[in-house]
Protein backbone atom coordinates (compact mmCIF):
# COMPACT_ATOMS: atom_id res chain seq x y z
CA UNK A 1 0.00 0.00 0.00
CA UNK A 2 2.34 3.12 1.49
CA UNK A 3 5.41 3.81 -1.36
CA UNK A 4 6.64 5.44 1.81
CA UNK A 5 9.83 3.64 3.43
CA UNK A 6 11.31 4.55 6.52
CA UNK A 7 15.06 3.16 6.35
CA UNK A 8 15.78 3.59 10.47
CA UNK A 9 16.86 2.05 13.85
CA UNK A 10 14.66 1.37 16.29
CA UNK A 11 17.02 3.12 19.03
CA UNK A 12 18.30 5.83 16.80
CA UNK A 13 16.45 9.51 17.96
CA UNK A 14 16.77 10.55 14.22
CA UNK A 15 14.47 8.03 13.65
CA UNK A 16 12.23 8.44 16.32
CA UNK A 17 11.40 11.80 15.29
CA UNK A 18 10.63 10.82 11.55
CA UNK A 19 8.16 8.11 13.22
CA UNK A 20 6.19 10.80 14.93
CA UNK A 21 6.03 13.63 12.33
CA UNK A 22 5.10 10.72 9.74
CA UNK A 23 2.02 9.39 12.78
CA UNK A 24 1.30 12.93 12.69
CA UNK A 25 0.90 13.29 9.54
CA UNK A 26 -1.31 10.42 9.09
CA UNK A 27 1.31 8.73 6.55
CA UNK A 28 1.24 5.08 6.32
CA UNK A 29 5.32 3.62 5.60
CA UNK A 30 7.18 0.35 5.72
CA UNK A 31 9.88 0.81 8.10
CA UNK A 32 13.20 -1.22 6.65
CA UNK A 33 15.58 -1.52 9.92
CA UNK A 34 19.22 -0.95 9.58
CA UNK A 35 20.95 -2.61 12.25
CA UNK A 36 23.34 -0.50 13.59
CA UNK A 37 24.73 -2.63 15.63
CA UNK A 38 25.21 -5.02 13.36
CA UNK A 39 27.33 -2.50 11.18
CA UNK A 40 24.35 -2.17 8.19
CA UNK A 41 24.38 1.30 8.04
CA UNK A 42 28.36 0.87 6.68
CA UNK A 43 27.12 -1.80 4.05
CA UNK A 44 27.02 -0.61 0.07
CA UNK A 45 23.59 -0.46 -0.01
CA UNK A 46 23.02 2.20 2.93
CA UNK A 47 25.54 4.02 1.79
CA UNK A 48 24.14 4.63 -1.48
CA UNK A 49 21.13 6.02 -0.18
CA UNK A 50 23.06 7.79 2.23
CA UNK A 51 27.22 8.86 1.99
CA UNK A 52 26.87 9.78 5.24
CA UNK A 53 26.26 5.64 6.41
CA UNK A 54 23.38 7.57 8.99
CA UNK A 55 19.66 6.53 9.73
CA UNK A 56 17.38 7.87 8.93
CA UNK A 57 16.48 7.99 4.90
CA UNK A 58 13.17 8.33 3.92
CA UNK A 59 12.01 7.34 0.52
CA UNK A 60 8.42 9.24 -0.30
CA UNK A 61 7.00 11.50 -3.19
CA UNK A 62 9.74 9.25 -5.57
CA UNK A 63 12.18 11.26 -3.81
CA UNK A 64 15.35 9.66 -1.28
CA UNK A 65 15.78 12.03 1.56
CA UNK A 66 18.12 12.30 4.91
CA UNK A 67 18.78 13.91 7.73
CA UNK A 68 15.86 13.98 9.80
CA UNK A 69 15.79 17.90 10.71
CA UNK A 70 15.53 18.24 6.54
CA UNK A 71 12.90 15.59 6.31
CA UNK A 72 10.67 17.39 8.95
CA UNK A 73 11.11 20.74 6.72
CA UNK A 74 9.99 18.27 4.42
CA UNK A 75 6.87 17.20 5.69
CA UNK A 76 6.02 20.30 7.04
CA UNK A 77 5.71 22.26 3.94
CA UNK A 78 4.24 19.53 1.86
CA UNK A 79 1.84 18.33 5.07
CA UNK A 80 1.33 21.74 6.49
CA UNK A 81 1.98 20.07 9.76
CA UNK A 82 2.55 22.81 11.51
CA UNK A 83 5.80 22.30 13.17
CA UNK A 84 7.19 25.53 13.24
CA UNK A 85 5.60 28.95 13.80
CA UNK A 86 4.76 31.12 10.29
CA UNK A 87 6.25 34.21 11.83
CA UNK A 88 9.48 34.20 11.02
CA UNK A 89 10.66 35.82 14.62
CA UNK A 90 8.33 33.16 15.88
CA UNK A 91 9.84 30.58 14.09
CA UNK A 92 13.17 31.58 14.54
CA UNK A 93 12.87 30.94 18.72
CA UNK A 94 11.24 27.19 18.31
CA UNK A 95 13.75 26.16 15.53
CA UNK A 96 16.53 27.84 18.10
CA UNK A 97 14.99 25.64 21.07
CA UNK A 98 14.69 22.61 19.07
CA UNK A 99 17.99 22.72 18.02
CA UNK A 100 19.47 23.31 21.65
CA UNK A 101 18.55 19.26 21.73
CA UNK A 102 18.78 18.19 17.59
CA UNK A 103 22.71 20.08 17.55
CA UNK A 104 23.93 20.48 20.91
CA UNK A 105 22.53 17.46 22.60
CA UNK A 106 21.59 14.44 20.17
CA UNK A 107 25.47 14.55 17.54
CA UNK A 108 27.10 14.52 20.72
CA UNK A 109 25.56 11.76 22.17
CA UNK A 110 25.77 9.82 18.82
CA UNK A 111 26.36 6.34 19.61
CA UNK A 112 29.39 6.37 17.48
CA UNK A 113 30.38 9.61 19.28
CA UNK A 114 30.70 8.07 22.65
CA UNK A 115 32.17 4.41 21.39
CA UNK A 116 35.23 6.71 20.56
CA UNK A 117 35.27 8.35 24.05
CA UNK A 118 35.16 5.29 25.58
CA UNK A 119 37.75 3.76 23.32
CA UNK A 120 40.10 6.86 24.25
CA UNK A 121 39.43 6.64 27.74
CA UNK A 122 40.83 3.55 27.75
CA UNK A 123 37.16 1.79 28.12
CA UNK A 124 36.60 3.85 31.79
CA UNK A 125 34.35 2.07 34.25
CA UNK A 126 30.98 4.43 33.79
CA UNK A 127 31.61 4.87 29.97
CA UNK A 128 29.82 5.42 27.62
CA UNK A 129 27.47 6.49 30.55
CA UNK A 130 29.29 9.16 31.89
CA UNK A 131 29.77 10.72 28.74
CA UNK A 132 25.81 10.75 27.79
CA UNK A 133 25.38 12.61 31.62
CA UNK A 134 28.18 14.61 30.78
CA UNK A 135 26.43 15.97 28.00
CA UNK A 136 22.64 15.29 28.30
CA UNK A 137 21.85 16.80 31.85
CA UNK A 138 23.41 20.23 31.08
CA UNK A 139 21.70 20.35 27.97
CA UNK A 140 18.06 19.94 28.97
CA UNK A 141 18.81 22.02 31.46
CA UNK A 142 19.66 24.90 29.34
CA UNK A 143 16.07 23.63 27.39
CA UNK A 144 14.27 23.81 30.59
CA UNK A 145 15.10 27.66 31.12
CA UNK A 146 14.54 28.32 27.30
CA UNK A 147 11.34 26.47 27.97
CA UNK A 148 10.38 30.07 30.53
CA UNK A 149 10.09 31.46 26.95
CA UNK A 150 7.15 29.78 26.06
CA UNK A 151 3.65 28.69 27.18
CA UNK A 152 3.59 24.75 27.34
CA UNK A 153 -0.60 24.14 26.96
CA UNK A 154 0.26 21.63 27.16
CA UNK A 155 3.21 20.95 24.47
CA UNK A 156 6.67 22.77 24.39
CA UNK A 157 5.32 25.73 22.38
CA UNK A 158 1.38 25.51 22.35
CA UNK A 159 -1.34 23.23 22.19
CA UNK A 160 -0.04 21.38 19.02
CA UNK A 161 2.35 19.30 19.04
CA UNK A 162 5.54 20.77 17.24
CA UNK A 163 9.30 20.56 16.28
CA UNK A 164 10.56 20.73 19.73
CA UNK A 165 8.17 18.57 21.15
CA UNK A 166 9.28 15.94 18.25
CA UNK A 167 13.38 16.74 18.93
CA UNK A 168 12.43 16.60 22.87
CA UNK A 169 10.82 13.19 23.15
CA UNK A 170 13.69 11.33 22.04
CA UNK A 171 16.35 12.95 23.81
CA UNK A 172 13.70 12.22 27.06
CA UNK A 173 14.21 8.67 25.76
CA UNK A 174 17.79 8.86 26.09
CA UNK A 175 17.82 10.84 29.14
CA UNK A 176 16.14 7.41 30.63
CA UNK A 177 17.97 5.40 29.19
CA UNK A 178 21.70 6.79 30.38
CA UNK A 179 20.22 7.25 33.98
CA UNK A 180 19.78 11.18 33.78
CA UNK A 181 18.21 12.44 36.71
CA UNK A 182 15.69 15.02 35.26
CA UNK A 183 12.99 15.28 37.81
CA UNK A 184 14.02 18.91 38.58
CA UNK A 185 12.53 20.19 35.10
CA UNK A 186 9.23 19.83 35.65
CA UNK A 187 8.08 22.05 32.35
CA UNK A 188 10.14 19.32 30.23
CA UNK A 189 8.22 16.55 31.98
CA UNK A 190 5.16 18.60 31.31
CA UNK A 191 5.46 18.78 27.92
CA UNK A 192 5.98 14.53 28.22
CA UNK A 193 3.23 13.86 30.05
CA UNK A 194 1.30 15.43 26.88
CA UNK A 195 3.22 13.81 24.29
CA UNK A 196 2.74 10.55 25.89
CA UNK A 197 -0.91 10.80 25.84
CA UNK A 198 -0.74 11.75 21.75
CA UNK A 199 -1.44 8.50 20.02
CA UNK A 200 1.01 9.84 17.31
CA UNK A 201 4.04 10.13 20.00
CA UNK A 202 3.26 6.63 21.79
CA UNK A 203 3.19 4.62 18.34
CA UNK A 204 6.54 5.88 17.79
CA UNK A 205 8.37 4.85 21.13
CA UNK A 206 11.13 2.87 20.61
CA UNK A 207 9.74 0.03 22.79
CA UNK A 208 7.68 -0.41 19.96
CA UNK A 209 9.85 -0.94 17.46
CA UNK A 210 12.51 -2.99 18.93
CA UNK A 211 13.43 -5.95 17.26
CA UNK A 212 11.71 -9.27 18.17
CA UNK A 213 13.21 -11.76 20.78
CA UNK B 1 24.56 53.73 13.32
CA UNK B 2 23.89 49.95 13.73
CA UNK B 3 21.11 48.22 15.92
CA UNK B 4 22.11 45.20 15.01
CA UNK B 5 24.91 43.24 17.95
CA UNK B 6 26.44 40.05 17.32
CA UNK B 7 27.16 38.80 20.24
CA UNK B 8 30.38 36.67 18.73
CA UNK B 9 34.12 33.90 19.16
CA UNK B 10 36.35 34.98 16.80
CA UNK B 11 36.85 30.99 15.95
CA UNK B 12 33.31 30.21 16.64
CA UNK B 13 32.21 28.40 13.43
CA UNK B 14 28.63 29.37 14.17
CA UNK B 15 29.41 32.78 14.46
CA UNK B 16 32.01 33.03 11.37
CA UNK B 17 28.22 31.65 9.32
CA UNK B 18 26.42 34.62 10.47
CA UNK B 19 29.38 37.23 10.01
CA UNK B 20 28.88 35.28 6.41
CA UNK B 21 25.28 35.47 6.03
CA UNK B 22 25.28 39.37 7.59
CA UNK B 23 27.62 40.28 4.79
CA UNK B 24 25.84 38.84 2.63
CA UNK B 25 22.69 40.46 3.62
CA UNK B 26 24.13 43.93 3.67
CA UNK B 27 23.86 44.48 7.37
CA UNK B 28 26.13 46.76 9.24
CA UNK B 29 26.62 44.95 12.62
CA UNK B 30 28.62 46.07 15.96
CA UNK B 31 30.22 42.61 17.42
CA UNK B 32 30.92 42.17 20.89
CA UNK B 33 33.37 39.63 21.67
CA UNK B 34 32.46 37.10 24.44
CA UNK B 35 35.75 35.04 24.62
CA UNK B 36 34.93 31.49 24.79
CA UNK B 37 38.95 30.89 25.75
CA UNK B 38 38.69 33.53 29.56
CA UNK B 39 35.04 31.45 29.82
CA UNK B 40 33.18 34.73 29.55
CA UNK B 41 29.95 32.46 27.90
CA UNK B 42 29.44 31.36 30.96
CA UNK B 43 29.25 34.38 32.74
CA UNK B 44 25.61 35.71 33.97
CA UNK B 45 25.97 38.52 31.64
CA UNK B 46 25.89 36.19 28.53
CA UNK B 47 23.65 33.52 30.11
CA UNK B 48 20.88 36.20 30.41
CA UNK B 49 21.02 36.67 26.18
CA UNK B 50 21.58 32.77 25.99
CA UNK B 51 20.74 30.18 28.56
CA UNK B 52 22.89 27.58 26.71
CA UNK B 53 26.01 29.72 27.50
CA UNK B 54 27.01 29.73 23.62
CA UNK B 55 27.46 31.96 20.68
CA UNK B 56 26.36 33.74 18.55
CA UNK B 57 23.69 35.23 19.70
CA UNK B 58 22.62 37.98 17.61
CA UNK B 59 20.82 41.33 18.44
CA UNK B 60 18.58 42.51 15.52
CA UNK B 61 14.69 43.96 14.43
CA UNK B 62 14.10 44.19 18.34
CA UNK B 63 14.81 40.66 19.03
CA UNK B 64 17.80 38.42 20.76
CA UNK B 65 17.90 35.24 18.58
CA UNK B 66 19.89 32.15 19.08
CA UNK B 67 21.45 28.79 17.75
CA UNK B 68 22.89 30.02 13.79
CA UNK B 69 20.71 27.94 11.37
CA UNK B 70 17.62 29.58 13.49
CA UNK B 71 19.05 33.02 12.62
CA UNK B 72 20.56 32.25 9.12
CA UNK B 73 16.74 31.23 8.42
CA UNK B 74 15.17 34.13 9.94
CA UNK B 75 17.74 36.04 7.88
CA UNK B 76 16.66 33.88 4.54
CA UNK B 77 13.21 34.62 5.69
CA UNK B 78 13.69 38.72 6.06
CA UNK B 79 16.19 39.46 3.51
CA UNK B 80 15.44 37.05 1.21
CA UNK B 81 18.85 35.75 0.50
CA UNK B 82 17.53 32.68 -1.11
CA UNK B 83 20.09 30.79 1.24
CA UNK B 84 17.71 27.66 0.03
CA UNK B 85 15.78 26.90 -2.58
CA UNK B 86 11.97 27.57 -2.66
CA UNK B 87 10.76 24.01 -3.60
CA UNK B 88 10.36 21.45 -0.76
CA UNK B 89 12.43 18.95 -2.21
CA UNK B 90 14.94 20.85 -2.99
CA UNK B 91 15.37 22.59 0.08
CA UNK B 92 15.60 19.32 1.81
CA UNK B 93 18.75 18.08 -0.13
CA UNK B 94 19.96 21.37 0.34
CA UNK B 95 19.35 21.46 3.70
CA UNK B 96 20.45 17.93 4.31
CA UNK B 97 24.03 18.99 2.53
CA UNK B 98 24.57 21.61 5.14
CA UNK B 99 23.56 19.58 7.97
CA UNK B 100 25.68 16.82 7.09
CA UNK B 101 28.24 19.33 8.56
CA UNK B 102 26.18 21.67 11.01
CA UNK B 103 24.95 18.93 12.73
CA UNK B 104 27.43 15.51 12.51
CA UNK B 105 30.71 17.35 12.26
CA UNK B 106 30.47 20.76 13.60
CA UNK B 107 29.01 20.17 17.64
CA UNK B 108 30.91 16.74 18.02
CA UNK B 109 34.15 18.93 17.63
CA UNK B 110 32.82 21.99 19.64
CA UNK B 111 35.36 22.70 22.09
CA UNK B 112 34.14 21.74 24.81
CA UNK B 113 33.50 18.09 23.60
CA UNK B 114 37.05 18.09 22.07
CA UNK B 115 38.30 19.29 25.62
CA UNK B 116 36.02 16.52 27.49
CA UNK B 117 37.33 13.62 25.29
CA UNK B 118 40.74 14.69 25.72
CA UNK B 119 40.14 14.72 29.79
CA UNK B 120 38.74 10.93 29.30
CA UNK B 121 42.09 10.35 27.75
CA UNK B 122 44.08 11.76 30.25
CA UNK B 123 45.62 14.03 28.31
CA UNK B 124 46.99 11.89 25.52
CA UNK B 125 49.56 12.95 22.96
CA UNK B 126 48.05 14.31 19.88
CA UNK B 127 44.75 15.13 21.34
CA UNK B 128 42.73 17.16 21.02
CA UNK B 129 44.05 17.31 17.10
CA UNK B 130 43.17 13.46 16.94
CA UNK B 131 39.76 13.71 17.90
CA UNK B 132 38.96 16.60 15.41
CA UNK B 133 40.68 14.47 12.45
CA UNK B 134 38.80 11.18 13.47
CA UNK B 135 35.35 13.12 13.12
CA UNK B 136 36.28 15.99 9.96
CA UNK B 137 37.86 14.02 7.46
CA UNK B 138 35.25 11.18 6.89
CA UNK B 139 32.49 13.86 7.74
CA UNK B 140 33.85 16.13 4.77
CA UNK B 141 34.26 13.01 2.54
CA UNK B 142 30.52 12.10 2.68
CA UNK B 143 30.00 15.63 1.69
CA UNK B 144 32.62 15.40 -0.96
CA UNK B 145 30.17 12.35 -2.55
CA UNK B 146 26.66 14.36 -1.27
CA UNK B 147 28.08 17.19 -3.31
CA UNK B 148 28.27 14.89 -6.59
CA UNK B 149 24.28 15.12 -6.50
CA UNK B 150 24.93 18.98 -7.09
CA UNK B 151 26.38 21.45 -10.07
CA UNK B 152 29.01 23.20 -8.88
CA UNK B 153 28.62 26.68 -10.45
CA UNK B 154 30.60 27.79 -8.99
CA UNK B 155 29.10 27.32 -5.09
CA UNK B 156 27.97 23.99 -3.38
CA UNK B 157 24.58 24.06 -5.32
CA UNK B 158 24.35 26.59 -7.79
CA UNK B 159 25.58 30.34 -9.01
CA UNK B 160 24.48 31.89 -5.81
CA UNK B 161 26.19 31.49 -2.53
CA UNK B 162 23.86 29.19 0.23
CA UNK B 163 23.16 27.14 3.27
CA UNK B 164 25.82 24.75 2.08
CA UNK B 165 28.60 27.22 1.24
CA UNK B 166 27.89 29.36 4.68
CA UNK B 167 28.36 25.79 6.45
CA UNK B 168 31.48 24.70 4.24
CA UNK B 169 33.65 27.42 4.64
CA UNK B 170 34.23 27.49 8.55
CA UNK B 171 34.24 23.76 8.31
CA UNK B 172 37.18 24.09 6.00
CA UNK B 173 38.82 26.74 7.94
CA UNK B 174 38.60 23.92 11.42
CA UNK B 175 39.81 21.35 8.83
CA UNK B 176 43.18 22.99 7.64
CA UNK B 177 43.20 24.47 11.42
CA UNK B 178 43.62 20.58 12.39
CA UNK B 179 45.62 19.63 9.77
CA UNK B 180 42.76 17.31 8.37
CA UNK B 181 43.79 16.69 4.33
CA UNK B 182 41.12 17.78 2.13
CA UNK B 183 43.78 17.47 -0.55
CA UNK B 184 41.21 14.62 -2.67
CA UNK B 185 38.10 16.35 -1.95
CA UNK B 186 38.48 18.73 -5.57
CA UNK B 187 34.33 19.56 -5.60
CA UNK B 188 34.86 20.87 -2.03
CA UNK B 189 38.04 22.86 -3.20
CA UNK B 190 36.24 24.36 -6.00
CA UNK B 191 33.58 25.64 -3.65
CA UNK B 192 36.44 27.02 -1.09
CA UNK B 193 37.66 28.61 -4.40
CA UNK B 194 34.55 30.53 -5.24
CA UNK B 195 33.60 31.54 -1.73
CA UNK B 196 36.89 32.81 -0.92
CA UNK B 197 36.79 35.22 -3.89
CA UNK B 198 33.78 36.04 -2.91
CA UNK B 199 34.38 39.81 -0.50
CA UNK B 200 31.15 38.70 1.96
CA UNK B 201 33.00 35.40 2.72
CA UNK B 202 36.75 36.94 2.69
CA UNK B 203 35.10 39.51 5.08
CA UNK B 204 33.85 36.99 7.59
CA UNK B 205 37.27 35.41 7.93
CA UNK B 206 38.40 34.81 11.19
CA UNK B 207 42.07 35.94 10.64
CA UNK B 208 40.10 39.30 10.22
CA UNK B 209 37.95 39.33 13.24
CA UNK B 210 41.31 37.87 15.82
CA UNK B 211 41.85 39.74 19.09
CA UNK B 212 44.61 42.02 18.54
CA UNK B 213 47.99 41.28 19.81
Amino acid sequence: MADTILYDYWRSSASYRLRIALNLAAIPYRAVPVDLVKGEHRAPEHLARNPQGLVPVLDIDGLQLTQSLAILDYLDQTRNLGLVPADPAERARVQALAQAIAIDIHPVCNLKVARHATELSGGAEGMPGDWMRHFIRPGLQAFEVMLGGFEQSPYCCGDTPGLADICLMPQIYNARRWEVDISDMPRLLSVETACNANPAFAAAHPDRHAPAG
